[in-house]
C-alpha cells in the first residue's frame, strides 16, 4: 500500500505512456518500439503560455498530415488528442509548457519485418516551456554558423513531415558550437540555406522585405505565424530559395520556432548583422507574435480545474 | 517481498538497460532521451549461432568507429562491452540469438541544447535469432522492388556510421509491401543501387562475377565476410557503382546482412533473375558463410555457465 498511497509528482512534467499518465521522469517507450529502433515515428510540438494553447488547431492539423505521410496512426481524433495534451497541463500546473505529442510505429510481432503488422503507439507529454535560446543570447542576439552539412533532402525524408531525422543538425551543432557559435543553419548542398535544429530562417534585406526559404524544410507553425504577422503589418515577404550569401549579407536575421517564438540573430559566420544589433522589423515581429498569444483567434486556454 | 522473489523470465531475450539486466519485454528508454527524440544514437548488430558469437570483434572495432563518428561514447572498453552482451546471451539462454549493442546522446540538463552536456546512455539486449526472410522466402528466394526514394545520402547522414535513421527505408519497404513484393532496395537518386533495409546488395553478371555497390551503403560485416569468401573461393568481386539496369539483369542476385546471413534473390521489380531459380554462386557463398560460423577465427564460444 505505501507505493501506491505515495502522490506521484507532476511538477516536472507530465506524460502519457500507453494508456497512463506518469510524471516525466518515469516515461519511457519500450527498447523494442520502431519509434526507436528505426526512429520510425512522427510528432509536434505546441506551446502552452499564461494558462493557454498557442494555435493548437494548426499544430493538431499539421500533426495529423505528418500521420497520412508516415501511415502512423494515433488513434484518436484530434479532439481527442487534445484532452489527453489538455490533461498532461493540467497534471503538471504549467502555465508556461512544452507540450509534445507522438506517434511510433510500435513493433508488428517478434520476426516480422512488416511495419503494416505493428499496432501504433501515442504518448504525449509537458514539461517546462523549452527555449532555443537562453535568456542572454535573446538579449544579445543568437551567433548562428552556416554548416557545411547538408539537410537530410526531402526527396529521401520530406521535412514537412515532422520527424526525429536529425544526425545531420546535431554534427552540424556540434560542429557550430566548437566554433563558439550558439547554434547552426544547414543547407541544401547547393548553396541555399534551409532549416537549423527545430527552427526556421529569416532573412531582411536592406529594403526591409523579408525572406524566408520555400523548400527542404519543415513548414513551422510559427514561421507561419510570422508571414501571417507580415501581412498584417504591410511587410513584404517573399518565400522562396535563399542563398547563403543572402544571409551572410542580411541587415536582419531572425530565427523561428515553437520553442521560443522569434529569436533575434546578431552574427552569421563570426560576423555582425547589419549593426550587429536586434533590428526594428526582428523587434516589431516579435512584439506582435507575443501579442497575437493574448489573441483569442489563435489561444484556447487550458482549463486547470477540469477532471481535479 | 513477492514481486522480489518472483524470477525475473529472461526466455524471451534480456537487456542491459541504466546500469542492471531486465526481460527483453521491460527493457526502456526514457522518453526525453534523445536517441529517441532526435534519433541520437548509434548501434551494432552481432549474432550468436549455435552457442558462439560471430566476428564479434569486427562488429565491435564497427561500433567504436560508429560512436566516434558521432560523437557518442559507451563509457566502457570493448572487453567491458563483450561481457555485457554475452551476459544479455548467458541469462537468455539462447544458442541462436540477435544481440544489439547501442549509444544514445541522453540528455543535457532541461532547457540545454548542447549535446555535449549531456551523459551518453549504454543499452544491450540479445533476443532471438532474426531472419530478414522466412522460412519459404528463403526457399524460394526473395522478391525484391527498386525503390524510387532516393537512400538519405551520406553527405547528410554518413551511412557508414550505423544509424536509426530509416524512415527512407521504410517508406521504399512500405511501397514495396504494397506492391506484392518482399523487400525493398533504395538507389542514389542517380539510378545506382545503394542499399535496402538492414542488408547490403549483390549481382552476379553471366561470366560469374559479382559486384556490390562501395559508397553510400553501411559497410556490412556479412558483406566483408562475402567479399573474404569470394577471395578465397576464387570467385571475382568488384565494390563499386551498380547501376539498377545491372541488377535488373543480373544472373544472380543476393542479399547480407546479419539478420539471415546469405540470402538469395529470385525476382526484381517482377520479373524473374536468371532462371528465376537460386543460383549456384548464392547457394557456393551461402554455404561458405554458415561453414565459417564453426571457423574459430571468426567465432567466439559463449561460456553460459559463467556467473551462474
Amino acid at each position: 500500500m505505501n507505493d501506491a498511497a505515495a502522490q506521484p509528482d507532476f511538477s516536472k512534467g507530465a506524460a502519457w505512456v500507453r494508456g497512463r499518465y506518469v510524471p516525466i521522469a518515469d516515461a519511457t517507450i519500450p527498447l523494442t518500439d520502431w519509434g526507436f529502433l528505426r526512429s520510425d515515428a512522427t510528432y509536434d510540438v505546441v506551446t502552452v503560455w499564461d494558462g493557454a494553447f498557442f494555435r493548437l488547431d494548426a499544430h493538431l492539423q499539421r500533426f495529423a498530415a505528418s500521420c497520412a505521410h508516415f501511415r502512423l496512426n494515433p488513434g484518436r481524433s484530434n479532439e481527442e488528442l487534445a484532452e489527453v495534451l489538455t490533461q498532461c497541463v493540467r497534471l503538471s500546473g504549467l502555465k508556461r509548457a512544452y507540450v509534445e505529442m507522438i506517434v511510433t510505429r510500435g513493433q508488428p510481432s517478434w520476426g516480422s519485418r512488416d511495419p503494416r503488422e505493428a499496432v501504433n503507439q501515442f504518448y504525449a507529454f509537458a514539461v517546462p516551456y523549452v527555449w532555443i535560446a537562453n535568456e542572454a543570447q535573446r538579449e544579445r542576439g543568437l551567433h548562428l554558423r552556416i554548416s557545411d552539412v547538408p539537410r537530410i533532402p526531402s526527396s529521401s525524408v520530406d521535412a514537412r513531415a515532422k520527424n526525429y531525422h536529425w544526425h545531420d543538425l546535431t554534427q552540424g551543432l556540434l560542429g557550430a558550437l566548437d566554433e563558439g557559435a550558439d547554434t547552426v543553419v544547414l543547407g541544401d548542398g547547393a548553396g541555399h540555406i534551409v532549416e537549423g535544429p527545430g527552427f526556421n530562417v529569416f532573412a531582411v534585406d536592406a529594403a526591409g522585405a523579408i525572406v524566408t526559404p520555400s523548400s527542404g524544410i519543415l513548414e513551422g507553425i510559427t514561421r507561419r505565424t510570422v508571414i501571417e504577422i507580415a501581412q498584417t503589418l504591410g511587410l513584404a515577404l517573399q518565400q522562396r530559395a535563399l542563398p547563403a550569401a543572402e544571409l551572410r549579407a542580411a541587415r536582419e536575421v531572425f530565427i523561428t520556432s515553437s520553442a521560443g517564438g522569434v529569436l533575434p540573430v546578431t552574427q552569421v559566420d563570426g560576423r555582425p548583422v547589419g549593426d550587429g544589433r536586434i533590428g526594428a522589423v526582428t523587434r516589431r515581429v516579435t512584439q506582435t507574435y507575443w501579442d497575437w498569444h493574448k489573441d483569442p483567434r489563435y489561444s484556447r486556454a487550458v482549463d486547470y480545474m477540469a477532471g481535479a
